[in-house]
């Protein structure tokens, strides 16, 4: 209740009072704006308490129900997928049918579907999984992996930024959406005339045994393997492809810190052991030093003998003259400026001779004398990261088709079919595929398409619909044919305006020459597979509704373009700072930079939970830094 | 601006207008409480939503400063540490410095301190680190790993329920607080009268060296390995002791059930990979046989062909009647019942024969006729978790010494130390040590300070006493003598109302034989590490005040009474279910007990990372199920 206040005092002199001024309180202002900040505070502390305790209470009740007791009853699996019939070249067991096609209502229904049949599960094939329907294709994946990696985070990976586990995510949860299958086996062999795949299992025992896997549609996604380039002693290297890589160089590299702790260890073999080599100055050896270097900065200084991150030395080898040289000039100067701010040596121009177990031997040609001096760096930990090579598989595959001469991968058309396998039986994706870049092994089926008058010469009509069609078949020579006339005048070399067979052979050998491969990258792969799977679909829409018209079913070229690589750009971390190639726009710089890098690969991820995992080990690594067990 | 209302309108014929009524709105109360409902609504999700945002950005700002580029100066190193004198009986290096000691201001404080060196890495040994004060030591750690494992939650981390890296806390962590060292070695001897630990280093080349570690005070932690009880074949078995333990039974596992999937696979091979069998039914075996049935129920079940998860079989093979004989009868009846329902097979009062790669062979024999029948169960996995024995340095210390009998570890006194080895030099704790129990063996010292009159006899007054020192020797006596006057009575056969020494040795004898020595348990190791670490602080503290009054040191029974152990209770999870048996309560229930289960192992970790990490991996088991790579 209100007490009204006293009129005796006020003054009877002025009709209206006037108005009495408020008691001056000198902490008013102050204690309004105390008030508001606690209420604030307070506000933000509730808020911050209760979305916390409303997300955990969710968790929590969802996680209550992930508790089950359910007993399964007798499944139902076909006599032919326990005991397999014998076929083939070889006699094996042929996989017509396999132990999960009668699980379910969904499995059933596939089980008749064309046979779908992919080698790998990295990049290409998952990518491939990704993009296909459910329902069209018996799917069957075959990879000696069970599990895919996210390969461009494996630097993380080996030095603790981040858990393997939070790289790779189970190919079952994968092909789960497609009703398919895994084999955890090693594809060996192809039977093309019989569309076999021959893979190889590995029994409990140790033995191993190979069969047959039938398919219609077959992709080989199967990647590569780290090319020698003939140096002796790559077995003394790490490299650094899949997560039991990035898992055996942390340990070694955590060994090598325990071991350089010891009293045992003398000041020499101290700096040996603290001195990593990284024989590579593409992203991965260079992502590598820099995780390195970070690691050494943010936590073995805090838990190790100080000696030991003080002896620490990075070298990295680089055969060009500039470490990400595929990368534009900018941020190769950026990356080198970064690293030599943090000691971490560059030897550009220089070849690595051989890896011995406790030093490098590499070379440098002075670039004026030419003389080559050769120079040694003990070291106890080198990483092999440069270049690529055929695997068994694909070696294989290669040599079983004449017209396969590249050296480093299988060669496929421009609709990533494999050259010389029956049309559309067989496809590869990836770092197993190069996709063919002669023009002119096409010479004479490409004059027979554009030599309307069959006067066995071209004109530059002809030669305008010829362009079309090289357009069409090596998309990639695109850009080599954008001046037509200019071409044809050129190459016509007697002026007669007409091209004859010989200058036109000149012609398309040069723009052949002129095409550069795609690179060995994710990007590539992804797209690849993404391609695969979406025109995969588009077969099997247009073939049953086809067959429901008895017509024919359709070739890869009516149902879609031959593939088109469009470049995205290229990003790499070097340490604490990140540097973006943006296709001509190059962008760099520190923490920012490193977070926008971490925000692109965190939408990459092939699932939220690789994403919730990540996201995770960034904040854990924050917090508490990195778990510097040797494990 | 506000344009004021037109008065024209007003009807002039009142004074005052009535009052409009409100329109008559039917869906009022109900749109009041959606408005309400709305609001609440949105203030929840806008709550929660800031909630995290904060938190979030609480998160990323603290990221930002965690990376530094600071360089370090040199750091001075002792030139003892790098070139450490020879001595001791082997003429070995010793390292009287360690090239951490001049790191920093702490460490120099700490480097002239008395030598405390704890060898091991377990529980004993992080609860002596965790309850030292900084300071008062120069404490080194030599232990073969780096890091501390969280064992009771690895039946968890072997089928991926938890992640293996959640478990583990890097020992260096620990030891930053108190500005001490860890040797990542292996102990193996001991020079007690030099006061010298031999380890055997490993260099980078893999060739063992072996260095003196000189110390004042030696703690034993170095736990235990599993007893074989004689059964051949036990290469042929899994072990749950170290989280390489955990990792390896997780990878067998999944590689069974892959194997199991694949065509090439017979189904009697496919039964035999998918049998688990598990040796020893106490709570590690239980929890391992709960958290298999576990992954194939929620994980399994939804990702291979449900023949796998249809052919799964899990066998508990149990020496005694009962699994889980240590906790009270309704425990073990309550786990054998979940057990039934869940079709895991219990073979109890069972020995093993054998272990062979392809299957175990046990027997049992029959309660009436006595005769023993030998059975055989295929497998593929076979846990081995049934008793303990000692590591080869535990065996050796023990050689040492006259008095150690002791099979299974070394024997210690009352104060836990070693009994033998120089007074207060050289404790143990942990699964490696036992507390005396033979009070027998005190007889003549007991009666040299009880017998008063020195007639050679004990009387009553002098049996009182007597009692009173045995419970300070031997704590664990206590309760054998609670009834002082009976026991007087009973072994006073000629009822002379004195004992002579022939009927005290057989009373002393008689109660010895009762006391049962403490199990080989996290809890008691636990408990010992930090009497341990409590005794060395007093010793410590005391010391400085002693030596500052030029008086001798204290022993240890000046600063401390012996330890007593309290038993707080022990638990299980035995799959979506748990039981705790808490001294005579028991408590067993489904989920609700499960959340209780893991609040108790929550709590207990050695660091709020590991807990975070714990947490998380619970959340995403149950957002995302398991990991089903096999890794």
């Amino acid at each position: 209740m209100r007490v009204p206040r006293p009129t005796a005092y006020r003054p009877r002199f002025l009709s209206t009072p006037p108005p009495i001024p408020p008691p001056v309180r000198p902490r008013s202002r102050l204690m309004r704006i105390a008030r508001t900040a606690t209420r604030a505070a307070a506000f933000v502390v509730f808020s911050a308490t209760f979305g916390i305790v409303l997300v955990t209470g969710g968790i929590f009740v969802h996680d209550a129900f992930t508790y089950n007791e359910r007993h399964l009853d007798r499944v139902p699996v076909s006599p032919l997928a326990l005991h397999p019939e014998r076929g083939g070249p070889k006699n094996l067991p042929i996989a017509n049918a396999l132990v999960g096609d009668e699980d379910e209502e969904a499995t059933q229904e596939v089980k008749n579907k064309p046979k779908l049949v992919i080698v790998g599960g990295g990049w290409g094939a998952v990518s491939v999984l990704q993009s296909l329907y459910a329902g069209e294709y018996h799917v069957t994946v075959v990879s000696p992996d069970t599990f895919t990696t996210f390969t461009p985070l494996l630097p993380s990976a080996a030095v603790g930024t981040v858990s393997v586990r939070s790289l790779i995510e189970p190919l079952r949860k994968i092909i789960a959406r497609l009703h398919g299958q895994l084999i955890n086996a090693k594809a060996v062999d192809l039977v093309m005339s019989e569309r076999l795949l021959e893979i190889e299992t590995t029994l409990a025992n140790g033995q191993k045994e190979n069969i047959y896997i039938p398919y219609d549609k077959l992709v080989i996604a199967v990647g590569s393997v780290s090319s020698t380039h003939g140096v002796p002693g790559l077995q003394n290297c790490y490299q650094l492809k899949t997560v039991a890589d990035a898992q055996a160089i942390r340990r070694r590299i955590l060994e090598n810190f325990e071991t350089a702790s010891l009293p045992t260890t003398t000041p020499e073999e101290r700096k040996r052991l603290l001195s990593f080599v990284i024989c590579g100055g593409g992203p991965t050896g260079v992502e590598t030093a820099a995780e390195i270097y970070d690691l050494c900065q943010e936590d073995i200084i805090n838990y190790y003998p100080k000696i030991c991150r003080n002896e620490v030395s990075i070298h990295v080898i680089q055969s060009r003259e500039h470490i990400l040289n595929t990368y534009s000039e900018a941020i190769s100067k950026y990356a080198e400026n970064k690293f030599k701010r943090d000691d971490v040596e560059l030897i550009t121009s220089a070849r690595v001779v051989a890896v011995h177990p406790t030093h490098v031997v590499y070379s440098i040609r002075d670039p004026e004398t030419g003389k080559v001096t050769e120079h040694d760096i003990p070291s106890n930990f080198v990483l092999w990261s440069t270049g690529i090579a055929m695997n068994p598989f694909t070696a294989r595959v290669s040599s079983l088709l004449p017209n396969q001469v590249h050296k480093k991968a299988i060669e496929v058309d421009a609709q990533l079919r494999v050259k010389g396998a029956p049309l559309g039986d067989v496809y590869a994706v990836g770092d197993c595929s190069t996709i063919e870049t002669s023009v002119v092994s096409h010479l004479l089926e490409l004059v027979d398409e554009a030599d309307k008058n069959k006067d066995g010469k071209i004109d530059f009509e002809e030669w305008e619909f010829m362009v079309r069609r090289i357009k069409q078949k090596i998309p990639m020579a695109a850009s080599q044919l954008e001046k037509v006339r200019q071409l044809f005048d050129l190459y016509d070399s007697d002026a007669d305006n007409t091209l004859t067979l010989n200058e036109l052979a000149v012609l398309l050998q040069e723009i052949g020459n002129k095409i550069t491969s795609l690179p060995a990258t994710a990007q590539v792969a992804s797209q690849q597979g993404k391609y695969i799977g979406h025109k995969l679909h588009l077969l099997a829409s247009q073939r049953n509704t086809l067959l429901a018209n008895d017509l024919p079913p359709t070739t890869d070229e009516a149902v879609s373009p031959p593939f088109k690589y469009l470049h995205l750009g290229s990003l790499a971390y070097i340490g604490n700072a990140a540097v973006f190639d943006m296709g001509g726009l190059s962008f760099m710089g520190g923490l920012v930079a490193m977070y926008a890098w971490r925000s692109i690969y965190w939408s990459e991820q092939v699932s939220m939970r690789t994403r919730a995992l990540l996201m995770i080990d960034w904040v854990i690594r924050g917090v508490w830094g990195r778990d510097l067990s040797k494990l």
